[in-house]
């Protein structure tokens, strides 16, 4: 009879679960639509029709029958496994409707339109290269996000930037993270200070040259399709800040930005974001809704971006099955260009100022301002005022140049406007956690570089998709690296993974 | 006290209404994006969206709370005049309340479910010619129509399909409309006697020659945006059946679609699009979400449209101004073509198959063939599996040529599989209306050839603005228009500019 009850209100569990993401999912088209396709005059409406969605769909994820339901379920349940399934789907239930009722209501309506109207701003704001017509969307937002760590809350111990990390990692630490960023700079900056002493200096000019952009499209989309991105189940848009936006079972959207006279851009771009779609393409449909059916966390999910972009991307081998690809479709720019030297250039590493188009090896350092920036912010100890003056000198500090405007600087990424602070460590986390899983991929696998010079990316796809999609959010993540890999988080194999790739290519 | 506790009801209501609106716009944009954007495995999920999005919205505007605050207001309001603007927003808040709460919350969320699948079965029915793939969707969105019909009621002299056509044309009835058609045919059919024996046979080929899909849209968008469509608040994408969606205040979507080997298609689809486009953004943003910020019915939507296609797009006069830039677009195809026999083309009268490619004389045969099989299936005098054959027979008698396959006879249309049962005879409305407009326009303006010859259409867009799109849906569309020109709607403005504009083009 207990068992009975206990099914039909898992059910209804479920049931309410697939209707608050099927819900949410909706605000992902219009979000998308914002960035890849909504004419200029269309922001205030825009901003009123996401706020509304966001209030909407923050009353149901925060109804008390919800929070009845989830209290019934966790008195009936009697699993031996607390990762079985169903009882991950109940205890991820509880913490998304306890995370979500901490918020007033008003609080995520106002997020929700500041954030939109603030999008726009940042958009207008970089283009001019004026900070100050982000400035008071910056302030509000950090206001508002101060008010959202309060009323989530954190541990005695921690800080009120846990709050907002936890929303992207959950059970991620600032302490935890903040450890792991200063063990592995001391090595990080020995390693480029290495590389910018080596007598090696790759010709990046070459990837400079003229590349026509709906070349740069078609093989962008054929080497998306290589890997495993699904075309029948996604696209591929431009957007002013590349992105991907999964909206549910058959449908993830891609998105990139194209410049002429910047190769890497839009093609390593567009394999970081097929990345991410081909993990939203890989969780179980049948699950859609619950956690089991959704991804683990940002710091997962970037895990599988960088590694196509970058493990598989920029290794040699991908090259050695692309190359004579590449020279087909841009036979002016690469005709006269040997493999080695085209490797070499799409690998130089150098400071520079904008993240997205970093190295592997400069752009943890990237992150690593950011992540200090964002605390800073968050504690109350740096007003949004001056983050253009302090970003530079930091950004200095650290890369031994100034950004020649804000563009260039604290302008650059479209993160803040859309109130998304806490989320850049992931990226690096995402870096790490890549190394490790890629590693315990090849142990499983046997030789991938010999599979991708014949360009067979698949069975690394299928790896991933049986020994990290599948489980959707049944573990954190580092739990769950640890369970693939038998290792705890560490920045030791991307480490190593830098040191094997940089040392031989700058001759260290 | 009374007018105090009067505004204060009153501004509730009308943030409930802007908030219906808001929300139901939100599906507008997946509506949108599942027929321009969407890939082809996302539809189940997109069904689901807006499936949730239809009941919710549903629920919204069948609250009982709604109800009773229009209730409060009726009882409390006094106006002198019934079309003050307060009035007009109470009056159709109950029309609409009434309508929302007769439909059962199952059959919204069904219907919805239903016609979002049923489209995407009729897009691949239509590719494959396939009408038996569509068939059962056609049967299951007819009981559902009938049900509907059903829900609404209708008047006791009145019939199941008056419930129907109520929703596009407000206040319009099945007889009523039957009676200005029947006067209509026979006039109407004895013209295309006339043009059919006519020695005039204008060179149609020309339209086929070689038009680059890249240039069709350059050019359509240029005139699009010189008859006042603002393409900083809307654009033009490609969609399997061109349609126009507005947003909300800055935000309307044209779709077209291309054929290399036929001009007419995008241009003219273009400028009927842009025609909706102009009156939605016409719109008062103040008055967004109430009776007096929506348009009045779909005919008056048509009556915009089809101006701007036909009275203006396909006027001498249009294209001594446009001529010299399409041979500019199209040096190879219409570099040795006259104005006159380029002119004579676009107004090539003949039966054809496709009523959106069709000529200004046999569009309104296509109308009536529709209006007459709707009523049938309505009535259950027809059934879904006989479509294609009675199609088939009425089409030949009506046009003497006989549909080769399904794509090009009863699947041509994407309305059925929408759920769109009761939409077609607004086209013809509009049709009508268009022609009392326009002369009611140039009586005021003075001699619009004159202007249109020198490119200047924003005067007449103005006084569409002025004397149509402002006052929303403050009246019915019969009297809208009786109120603009004094006469009541007829069939014989239309007639006579038909037999001004082919007269001489067909030397009868």
């Amino acid at each position: 009879m207990n068992s009975e009850t206990f099914c039909s209100k898992y059910d209804q569990l479920v049931a309410e679960l697939k209707k608050i993401t099927l819900f949410g999912s909706c605000g992902s088209v219009l979000g998308w639509d914002e960035q890849a396709n909504m004419p200029p005059k269309g922001g205030e409406h825009r901003a009123n029709q996401l706020s509304l969605l966001a209030g909407l769909g923050h009353q149901m994820a925060t109804a008390p029958e919800l929070g009845d339901l989830i209290g019934e379920l966790e008195a009936l349940q009697s699993f031996d496994d607390p990762k079985t399934p169903e009882a991950v789907v109940i205890s991820e239930a509880r913490r998304e409707y306890d995370r979500a009722t901490k918020l007033p209501q008003t609080l995520v309506e106002e997020m929700s339109k500041v954030t939109s109207l603030g999008q726009q701003a940042w958009v207008e704001a970089r283009k001019n290269k004026d900070f100050s017509a982000f400035q008071p969307w910056l302030e509000k937002i950090v206001t508002l996000k101060r008010e959202e760590a309060k009323a989530i809350g954190y541990e005695d111990d921690g800080q009120p930037y846990d709050a907002l990390l936890d929303a992207y990692e959950p059970g991620a630490k600032t302490a935890e993270v903040d450890a792991v960023f200063t063990a592995f700079r001391g090595p990080l900056v020995e390693l480029l200070q290495e590389i910018q002493n080596s007598s090696v200096k790759p010709d990046l000019s070459i990837l400079e040259r003229s590349y026509p952009v709906e070349q740069q499209k078609k093989f962008a989309i054929e080497a998306a399709t290589a890997i495993g991105f699904d075309f029948e189940a996604g696209r591929l848009d431009i957007a002013a800040h590349p992105f991907c936006s999964g909206f549910g079972p058959g449908d993830c959207r891609l998105t990139t930005r194209y410049d002429e006279h910047h190769f890497p851009g839009a093609f390593f771009g567009t394999l970081h974001e097929a990345g991410h779609g081909i993990y939203e393409q890989g969780l179980d449909p049948e699950w859609y809704g619950t956690a089991i059916g959704e991804s683990a966390s940002l710091g997962i999910h970037e895990s599988q971006s960088r590694m196509w972009e970058n493990l598989v991307g920029r290794s040699k081998p991908f090259w050695q099955f692309f190359y004579s690809r590449a020279q087909e479709f841009f036979p002016t720019a690469l005709g006269d260009v040997s493999l080695e030297d085209f490797h070499q250039a799409i690998n130089g590493v150098q400071p520079s100022f904008i993240r997205v188009e970093a190295d592997e090896v400069t752009y943890n350092l990237h992150i690593m301002l950011r992540f200090e920036l964002e605390q800073l912010l968050i504690s109350g100890e740096l007003d949004a005022a001056d983050v253009p003056e302090v970003w530079d000198e930091k950004f200095t500090a650290s890369f031994g140049i100034t950004p020649p405007d804000v563009s260039q600087g604290c302008l650059q990424d479209v993160h803040w406007g859309h109130g998304l602070i806490g989320y850049f460590p992931t990226y690096s986390l995402g870096n790490m956690y890549a190394s490790q899983i890629f590693n315990q991929a090849e142990k499983e696998l046997g030789d991938l570089s010999e599979m991708f010079a014949k360009g067979e990316f698949l069975p690394l796809k299928k790896w991933l998709n049986e020994n990290i999609h599948k489980h959707g959010r049944r573990y954190k993540s580092n739990r769950l690296v640890e369970v693939v890999t038998g290792e705890t988080l560490s920045h030791e194999p991307l480490l190593a993974h830098l040191r094997n790739r940089f040392g031989p290519l700058y001759n260290l």
